[in-house]
């Protein structure tokens, strides 16, 4: 019964939102004493994961990782704050964003250092994908995130040989003329 | 002299060619008993920083990952084969592609399980971007994706909001009329 | 200036309130498949060090973990958050509170599954120790361990050796007639 | 028929001694190149439960960690000794205490570091709590720690909300008139 | 029928040829900020197990580790290249080489620093060892370590006290008149 | 005055004895659940080395593995005791022998399942070879590999091509007539 009722309301981004906060020890840099990119995915990996199982309450694997971008460095002893939302989903798919931020250690001002967007996908108890209920975006940033989903969407499936260009509506509508 | 010589020729993929092999440990594994999605993007981070290095004889960090799918569950004990090779580079950035592979126990038949692309910039001494040689695709695979990098960084840049999409000319060829 | 401010009028718990959400992998589990006791303690150690650094803004080094219980095994794969709080300061040491939380799967209901005690020192840029500002409570429980810190710091002292039974006024308040 | 005996007879803390030695690597250490205190809680944790796995013959799990002082920076590359004794039992549950020693590199000359007393609950195959043997302290601080144990055990279920002050006999007779 | 045919007809060298390429993280080094030796032999341990499962097609433990050299220190940042391949089969045991290689990052021009011999055993899903098909060595190198395996066998079977030294035909070949 | 007596009276193997106690969790495991053949060489390769450090007072880097054999597989869940002892020192060489044990979970008696023979060099503040003191090998069992050191050393100068067999009078000794 309950269940039914969350199926069809579906969720907040709220809802799924997930916090995890990491300071920056040896153990996670570079030879240059910054944060080394595949310790920061890891954990992007696993903070939206969990936004993606808190939404669907499901087993969820990563299907894919559309955009991550490093624009600042993260320096040894940095604190990092990762803050993950899922912004939509199709069927049974779910996408996510990551917002990753670094802390002053001496202002405690926050800047956005990353910003990352998977795509996981909800299994049932047999390893079999299965639907989940939608998303109601609220804030406006939440809104906007969940309008451009269908374009990555569109995006990645062309990019993966799966859709043509042609039928891309979307896209055509933002680049075509 | 050589130097002079390196920029002016580029270099091929192939001299930037790197090989990783893995085989899934229970230390890499999600609660499913495959392998967790942010040990493998810790290995393709890794391969691929290799291979810009290799090309570009340079300390090089993660700038972006532009696109990462999971397409096969890949289960504990799986041997996993990483292949990177540069596809092209942008004045002081270099885009890397990687082929992940998984191989069946006993036919060892390979199966294509992951492909990533990867944005690397190069850095000198004192941490600041510099310019690296071109690269001469030799084989079809190669040069499809040399040609391709275009419309993804273009397509990167548009995301990052760092480009109009009515300037995105390699892109508005594929979608627009 | 601004820093003789905020050393006159303090900090509240919830300026360097932290959070940290983890999801439990195999590498995470002991050889009963519940979450290891030793990476719990890590977590705790790395969040609860993030709020003494947030209340100081110094360089924190753990002084001592006065009191960690496991009620609750916590299961491969469940979902395990860690909120952490300065609770009260003593000239150059800050006292933080754990509280972790399993969370059930199905209805994302949380239980409290430990609560930790961990006292930190802040250092000075030569590794001396450093007074920090006041906490200022605001919370009916922030209140109740800020005014428990005292007993614990008396019994941390006997127990160190450093202060005689006698000479613990709070807790001969408690225990005495 | 054995069983019975030993039972019966009860260990001494001789018999629950476990050593392990350690060098603190890069990976060990926190942005101050000194030991990370979550990875010492983490040795310590492994440490405390061979000791009282030793004592009972059962699997053991982490039930609370009393008290750890960190008394002294332990530096990258130093060589950490942790000695850990059964101290007393009390039904299904095992305290037990680990030193830690710091080696100067030197002279071999050890200084104690640390001191931990943790709390560990014997399982059967069950998971469920199962009584164990008693212990039989024959040293002079093997016997002084026996005798503490009872003021720990009930200043930790007072501290748990367990016991009410007024019935801590132990206690009372060391803070009251 | 396919098995017969691989039982009879063995695997060349080439067939089980493994790489695995690491850049040195801090994560990796010991307190000399180079490669730690406990790592290396992790990854070398890693590359030839694939190895010995790759001509085998069988799941495979190691069972001895018979010489493995450290001739130059490797140091952090540093890419590393392992390369493994069956030398020679003795039953149910398989003997690989792996070949460490440190690489000149400027020049890219690589200087070996390691060679491992290690010898695993193929079981089969009941865990008992299982024999394995014969190497057909091509290349001359190939070649001298398929000879040379027989006198490192009997070498270890005479360190395991597993065979007399007079019984060592091969050994006394070359040590004795 | 006192290193020049050090030098001169030598060490004896008691001196350097170093034990540590594991229990293997599956972050240690390989995909059959019995421990990983790299992890456990990880753990000798520290325990050694505190071993050469203890003896020399220096800071060692492993010079190579001669011998590890794994006889017996160890499952998660055992406790396994490793003790190292300095066997003998060549000028700036330091030989140790590390012994590992694995412990039956009730009757607590320990099957020795490996034996390795290790080599370190002793280093100075610049990272040169350093001459160390020789080792007064007291029991039985150190008197014996004592000796046998140097028919392992010439072995191992022999297989790294450093010494002619016709030159190996110790091992001619053995294996010739």
């Amino acid at each position: 019964m309950e269940k039914f009722n969350i199926m069809l309301k579906g969720r907040t981004p709220k809802e799924s939102y997930t916090v995890t906060t990491e300071q920056v020890l040896p153990d996670d840099t570079n030879p240059l004493n910054t944060l080394f990119g595949g310790r920061l995915l890891q954990w992007i990996d696993i903070t939206a994961g969990i936004s993606a199982h808190r939404h669907s309450s499901r087993i969820c694997v990563t299907a894919s990782i559309n955009n991550v971008s490093f624009n600042i460095p993260v320096k040894l002893g940095d604190i990092v704050t990762l803050e993950s939302k899922v912004s939509r989903t199709f069927n049974t798919s779910i996408e996510v964003f990551t917002d990753v931020w670094v802390e002053d250690r001496l202002t405690a001002r926050k800047s956005k250092c990353n910003e990352a967007i998977l795509t996981f996908v909800a299994l049932d108890q047999h390893g079999k994908p299965v639907p989940v209920q939608p998303v109601i975006p609220e804030s406006e940033e939440e809104k906007k995130r969940y309008e451009g989903a269908l374009r990555r969407r569109q995006l990645s499936l062309i990019l993966g040989g799966r859709m043509k260009p042609d039928e891309a509506t979307e896209l055509k509508a933002l680049f075509g003329k």
